[in-house]
């Protein structure tokens, strides 16, 4: 969200790019689910206006079965229907869903015309917005599985892509000094819990690469048996190498393309390689003679960045190389892909989650999970931060995730 | 199929009954799969027309990539989409399957009114109407699972039900004396493979129930802790009772309703109970104090019935009691619900599969699956006879499958 | 067992045979559980043990906890230990197995000598010894698994093998007439439930070949892909090959040899094929041009057959070749091989199971099994008869099992 | 090891108190493994000899076959058997296992006597003997299981136990300053890789409980309901709870006794809990209104604290409460259980593997678990220290694995 938008407006520009990222979608898209972690887009349609219904109305109004279909995982709100089993829901039909937005959109746009928004709920409408958007990235990146786990493997939609090659950009390492630094969100502005409250920590002196990990990184690592090499791998990671049966990222195909949102095209080896899990970073990383970031690292190296990525307000929805010059000294850091960091995802030291239902927001996934940084093409611009924190299991490759490499300082 | 339609009125009828039967569902219900076993409405619609298209017309000329995501289980004629899989196809659309249909339907008509389509084409096309009755009985049953499933089970249509009580017919036995009988259909008019060739088998003096298991013997049986005394088990079925928690009938509900294609209703202890597995089938014959008739025996007490009982065409698509008044010698045992058999699902003696790809219609399905009879009120009327032979799993339960008791006479 | 045994002498003898047959092994052999289906040495040392101790002697005085322990799967006698856990039984140990065997032995031979088994018991007895005999060859078959799937495949002890090169025997096929037959045991002399009553049925004209696959065969059809070729395999074959990833029988390995309970060896063409599914059985039938023969078709022709193949007293514990002359007109059908027959296991009509709890011995698994006919090299001399009926899921494969193909006769 | 030992006066006392803790186990007890966790005494006595031959010695004489049996997971070293396997190796038997003992002893006994060891090879062998100590454990927690899941639950040797009833230590908390700490094992003097480079780290100001969490605490936490109630754990955990129907510790029965080393017990509320996972600990935290501390907090704490709890060395084998007297300022952190930390198991930063095959000692662990501090009443005493970190997955129950609670400090 911009900071110059009013609550007013910010709810319905947030509200109307959710419909707009459903819109080259038919119902039967819209319904379906691929796996567990991916829901339905008529899921998040529905689950993002409850949020709103349920948390800053507090009257659900419309329908009471909907508290039961579409809470995503607040144990306090009651009985809900397993994550597995959304894709099962035909009923209510997408119409309905579409009614049921327009119903909470007049009730919240009412409440706020005429002030009657208490500040606490005011509070939870702002996160209603941030946690929309949220679900706008989730929405891309299950329609994604939805579409691309499919024998035809179809498009979102059509994308420009732009043809000429370009080159892969070489591999430099920036330094950073070390030292006790402050990491977190400062207090005032809006931010998740988990981003709080900043506080001290000290790093060591260190060195981050200028770029993520490119395709042309992964094509080496494939065609020196990376895939087969157990010693480049954490133990559950090649578990799950044998077991899952990798042998490129995600979407990959044997014939040299990938799927994206915009069709099946040729591996642009000059591209940020996606949809790696954590072990493959990790794997990807040290074979590259690296590591991965933590996350105290990445924060201190991106304080002056410029968030000047790829984003999904750019329509590209793919990832591309940085549009920093070569020899520019800058990061270009914020967008394109997720970054996995060294950095399970733990409370921050005096964490404290916010207070009701909403207290489940963040605060019980912090086992399990690395953190990720610094959003995605499928992010809307503006949600993220230099303290934003992502996270997934490590295992997880439907995100649009991908690495950067980070280096001891001696 | 009726005998005295011609093979185009017959087309046309066979084909408009499917189309009617998805009518009074959302693109999105006809989508979705709730299991491995129930297939997508949308899938139905387009796999009966790849049938034609691929063996009656023997060109696929509408979308050659419909072979891999229609192809059933033939494995003669290459890759196919995993049946687990099905629901994920959101592309093609409803829209395109319907056209798809239409383009397959004028050119079998065509071929039909010219007379261009030779004898054994004319077979398989014979063939492929009895193939689509099938999937007629088969789009209610997985609509059925795809509603029956969702929390809130909306209905199918709303269907007309009699709230007038009715009493539980008493339940008496009919003996048959035995020999030497002719079971199979004759070599004459269409029949399944697997119904040929009549032979001859001995069946020795037994006596078979009026009516199948009704639901007030069902509320006997849980009311006695039927389905916790391993006793009355097949071990087999011990083992799923306990691995998958069953405490009644698929569709039964802990408030005294069970799920029908009409909504949730009131337990009617008169009606022959359905959604039954083998096992449990198996379990409450023992308990009634009498076995399954073995598929032969069955055969030979119908012999001489009419075929008089509730069939899809009658639009209840639920089971009902019998129509015959009481006392009256005759039994009803075509429709309302399949009749699990003793017998499992084997070859007749000198056996021979269809020809070519059909030849894996029914022959490779001949291991762990159990012979039923009779039809339901879910089964075309018309389309099932005396000789004919539907199989299942065991532990299947999502059918519309009851049982009637035998007994032997000593 | 033999007819001239008294029943003490007889008691001896297999008591006796049991403790042989465990001798070759170290205590820690007899502990482990390679699989749910194979249970340890120890565990069938006590548990053949138990049942006469709680069948024939009615009293359970040695260790109450053994009814629990030892219990295979009568739900009538209450809690038993898992199948599967088994193998974690470490107390008691193998010498206080001995020590229950030593003390039911000296009960049941004072009974035996005092007279005071009533006829019940001593039928009951009679069982015991039969079932003992079962269990001795499940000690074999279990103890090959525990060997064979160590790294190092230690021999169960050393077996004289003959180093001549043998020739395949040719396959040839006998014709029967057909008609109506008499099947199953008589109602004099021992026999188990499930082989009777002796009935009627009726038999087709048919042919059976003159003696089992042999490796030959089984050598060819992988030569030709036959495990890679789904047509010829029964559907839920095809699933199971894939899933588990069949290439070969059981025990066969990757370089041309096999692991038998003598060791390694090399894969001797002429020998029976043994270790095979009844999904292989069925596919390789159907490779050869022929079918697997009904039980009834294998009963017919075996009616006067001698019992002149090998068995478990001819400590050779692998099959070998017929000993009969070629050109000999007569089927050499027991022994060597069990041989899966196209009949699922179910009761007889008239089938009666035992009284109490012995009436779960067979009844309770008649669903999802196949019939196998004719014993093994595994199995103890005169334990089969020509009525004897063997039973397996249609996936097993640790049993030693091979196939004989049958014909219809036009 | 403590520090006065000669190596080759460690190495003997190490190397027979690891036939010691086996000496109480019959072959069949030292054979079998109950899960995928829990290795076999045999597999143990053997894995410890090998790490010797191959990584001191450097010459595989005895069998060399030893090395596939016996690898634990260094993929760096070839092929090994898979995890879940070791409990088939019934060959070589204990027997031999022991004959391996001796060999390798003697080798290294003689090298060492010759002074033929070259330093790095003799710090390998000094890696050995902490490594054995290791597995010391590992045969207390391992055959607790193999002997508690046994129906009989039969006890690893009678232990000496209390039956003075103790009070419940009061729970008060000790707090400290926080500030710029050093973390981790100075260069000098034995520690493992994880333990290094001694850092710097920021702690804030915490709170530390004087006493690990007691059976009355988990006692009040069952009957709270905590066990059904998600708002208590984090959501990986809550889930566990349900797939596998967790109402207690590991170990704990119905009749409110538990199973220990020394067979079954009265829980004591006074004693320490433990066979908690540290999805159990950090529930029981919540609820008691505090949280896990992390390892730097631990650390800190225990910076000046004797190590002056129960060890393997006490031959108690299960946990007990503190020796200090009410009142002493003093923690107790050593022994009796392993502490659970909020840290998840991470490189420190610098962190170098060892070089070779013993780089995967433990950096290829470090995702997915979480660290634990302390040592246990399993551990030999002298084995762990202030900086020790012990490792194991949150949802590990069969470990000695307790927790003490941490509090902010405002």
């Amino acid at each position: 969200m911009h900071d110059h938008d009013s609550l007013l407006a910010a709810y319905r520009r947030v509200r109307a790019r959710t419909v707009a990222l459903s819109a080259p979608l038919s119902a039967e898209d819209q319904v379906v689910q691929p796996s567990a972690d991916a829901s339905p887009t008529k899921w998040h349609l529905a689950h993002t206006t409850w949020f709103f219904e349920e948390l800053v109305l507090g009257e659900l109004r419309f329908d009471p079965a909907f508290r039961m279909l579409f809470n995503s995982y607040y144990e306090a709100l009651g009985q809900r229907i397993d994550r597995a089993r959304r894709g099962l829901v035909t009923r209510p039909d997408l119409a309905r869903v579409h009614a049921y937005r327009s119903d909470v959109d007049a009730r919240i746009e009412r409440a706020l015309t005429t002030g009657s928004l208490e500040p606490p709920a005011r509070s939870r409408l702002e996160l209603g917005l941030h946690h929309e958007q949220q679900h706008q990235e989730l929405i891309l990146t299950d329609i994604k599985q939805v579409l691309g786990e499919q024998p035809l493997q179809p498009a979102y939609r059509e994308l420009s892509v732009s043809d000429t090659p370009r080159a892969t950009p070489a591999l430099a390492y920036r330094t950073f000094a070390g030292g006790i630094v402050d990491i977190g969100a400062a207090s005032q502005g809006f931010a998740f819990d988990n981003e709080r409250p900043r506080h001290r920590s000290i790093v060591e002196p260190f060195a981050l690469a200028n770029r993520p990990i490119v395709n042309a990184e992964v094509l080496g690592f494939i065609a020196e048996g990376g895939y087969r090499e157990p010693r480049l791998w954490l133990a559950d990671g090649w578990d799950t190498v044998r077991h899952d049966g990798w042998r490129a990222p995600m979407y990959w195909r044997d014939d040299g393309t990938l799927y994206t949102l915009g069709g099946v095209r040729a591996i642009d080896p000059s591209e940020p390689a996606c949809h790696l899990s954590y072990y493959e970073a990790d794997a990807l990383a040290r074979w590259l003679g690296g590591r991965l970031p933590t996350e105290v690292e990445w924060e201190v190296a991106v304080a002056e960045q410029p968030t000047n990525g790829h984003f999904a307000d750019d329509d590209r929805f793919h990832p591309a190389p940085s549009t920093l010059a070569a020899g520019d000294g800058r990061l270009q850091v914020f967008g394109d892909v997720w970054e996995w960091t060294a950095s399970a995802y733990a409370p921050y030291p005096g964490f404290r989650p916010l207070p009701g239902a909403l207290g489940e927001y963040n605060g019980k996934f912090m086992s399990g999970q690395q953190v990720l940084r610094g959003g995605s093409c499928l992010t809307p611009r503006g949600h993220v931060r230099a303290s934003y924190r992502n996270f997934f299991p490590p295992a997880a490759r439907w995100q649009m995730t991908g690495a950067r490499i980070a280096k001891d300082v001696a």
